[in-house]
Formats: structure tokens, sequence, C-alpha cells
């Protein structure tokens, strides 16, 4: 990486900087992201982890994009199973949202299990959050490897919509609503 | 595209539906999404278009992802000019976005000569918001063709951090400020 000049390791305000991991963290936090959690079920095993790089991509045909970690045991299982669902957070769903980052260290049945939330199926049999705010049901159509992680593309089959409710969202390290 | 029942075309709680391009449309407008404008400059010429289409990619190295229209103007150009800045709006940058929208009917050099915003350069000689609040100034590592869409993905050569804002927001096809 060049840069254009020295800079200090902190994020200061109006200056460029050296792009170490931490000052992009830094900064990529100052973005509020909506919270989802990616599910899957087939014969990698029924999964879900919480994400929030995940975008719309195509709405002809609809289609929509997420970033995974390639060290996941979640998207091992997904690249297996060729299909998730993306559950995007209502408000309040913050407990969940923790559960599926990993935070309690409670094994995937206990996380399908957990009294705040009720699971239906829609088309590919991919876990679909009854009570978020929308929930996208995919097969993978196709993936690319970049570094660490893995973009996966997703062709909608069908579609779910919760109630009305505000949005689980993460800006500066926190949970917010909207 | 399979479903497994017939459905309506309005959008109805807790129904899956057969996903339309109008469906899809309606239910990612559920999803709070940040807005950006993604400029570029160089062989391809100087230009700028808004997105939300973003997030984060891997952070070691730091990289980012946009997804753009195969059929805009400033997707070319970026492709041309093998770098990109991303520029994530404050809140009260209404004008600027809707302007970079396209929304205004003006010219590129138009739009960057708005008296609301002021530019700078880093790295790769992109455009720079001063008062984003944050940009990631990047060199076009790798582009997938996904349908009618580029995905874009940018290795980050350089930061910048402007004042302590809240953010601008595109939600139910309003903005809102977070």
């Amino acid at each position: 990486m060049m840069t254009t000049q020295t800079c200090p390791s902190a994020v200061v305000p109006g200056m460029p900087m050296q792009p170490s991991q931490g000052d992009f963290r830094s900064v990529m936090a100052r973005l509020p992201a909506a919270v989802n959690i990616i599910t899957s079920d087939g014969p990698g095993g029924k999964v879900g982890m919480t994400a929030t790089a995940m975008c719309s991509l195509t709405d002809s045909p609809p289609s929509v994009l997420v970033c995974l970690h390639e060290a996941s045991r979640t998207t091992r299982a997904i690249l297996q199973n060729g299909q998730l669902a993306v559950n995007m957070l209502a408000a309040g769903s913050e407990a969940l949202s923790a559960a599926f980052a990993g935070q309690q260290g409670l094994e995937m049945a206990q996380r399908f299990g957990l009294s705040d939330a009720s699971w239906i199926t829609l088309v590919t049999g991919s876990p679909v959050l009854e009570n978020s705010i929308g929930s996208f049901d995919c097969t993978v159509s196709e993936h690319h490897k970049v570094g660490t992680h893995f973009i996966l593309c997703c062709a909608v089959e069908a579609l779910h919509v919760g109630p009305e409710k505000e949005s689980l969202m993460y800006h500066q390290r926190q949970y917010r609503h909207l």
C-alpha cells in the first residue's frame, strides 16, 4: 500500500491515514449497518451467524450478496448446502444477534431453540425468522473468494415480510434502532 | 425461480411471496442503508454517483466492495480508471446525494462544483469529500459481472475521516439520519 505522507495511527479528523487494520475498522465503524442473521440448512448442517456485510446486487432477477469469512463453520456449511436465508433483524433482537454472533457460546441447535425466535421455511429449507423485518430465501448462484472472505451471490427464490418495526443497526460498535 | 404457493403481488406481512422485481424492492426498502458517493478520476474521466450497495469485504488487508450497474457511465469510467473513492455521507448531505444520483440533471463538472462540497485527493487521485463521515480511497483489485451489475472489490490505499456527525441513511425510500 502507498501513502502520501506519514500518518498517525489514531483516527484524526481531516487526516489521511496509512490504512492499518485498526484504522480501517475505526472508519468502517462510522458506517451504520443493518444487522442480519444468515442461516442455512442441508447436507452441511443447520447453521446461522450474525452478519452486517450484505447488500442488494441486482433486482432483475432479484439477488443479494453477503460476505462471509472463509474460516467460519457457517460459511463452509452454506457452500455445501448451496442455499441460505438472509434475515434482517428488527429492533429488540439484540439477544438473538448476540447468540448468533457466538457471544454466548451456544451450539447451533441451542441458537435455533432460543425462545424469543420462531423459525419457518419457505422454498430452499433455510431457516427464516418469522419476526424479521424481512427475509430473503436464496440459492447461492456463484461465489468468489477474495482474500479471507467469500462473496456469495444469492438468487432470491422467496421473500418473507415480518411485522412493521424499526431495524436493528450496528454503529460505532453499539446496537441502535432506526 | 420456484415458489411453493401462489402469492399476492402486494407485500403482505407473514406471507412468502413470488419474488417479482417490485416485491423484492419493497422488502429491500425495509433495510436502512448508509448513503455513499462513489467517485473516480483518471483516463476514463472524473465521475461520481450515489450508491448504497457497499459493504466491508476484508479487514486484512483493508478492502470494501461496491455494486454498480453495468449501464452507468460512472461504472465504465471507474473500470477504466482502476480506482475509486467511497465517501460515506453525513446527515445534511441530502442535496449532494440527490445531485450525484442524477436527480437534478447536472453534468459531472457541475456536480463536483456544487458549493456545499469540498473535494480533496489522497493517494489514487479519486475525489474525496472533505465533509464525509469517512472515505475510503481505493484501487479496484478485481471485479465480477453478475447479471446487470459489477461487483468491484476495492483495496483501501488511504482513509479520510471527516467531522463527527450523524450518517445520511436511505430507508423506506426516504432520507433519514442516524
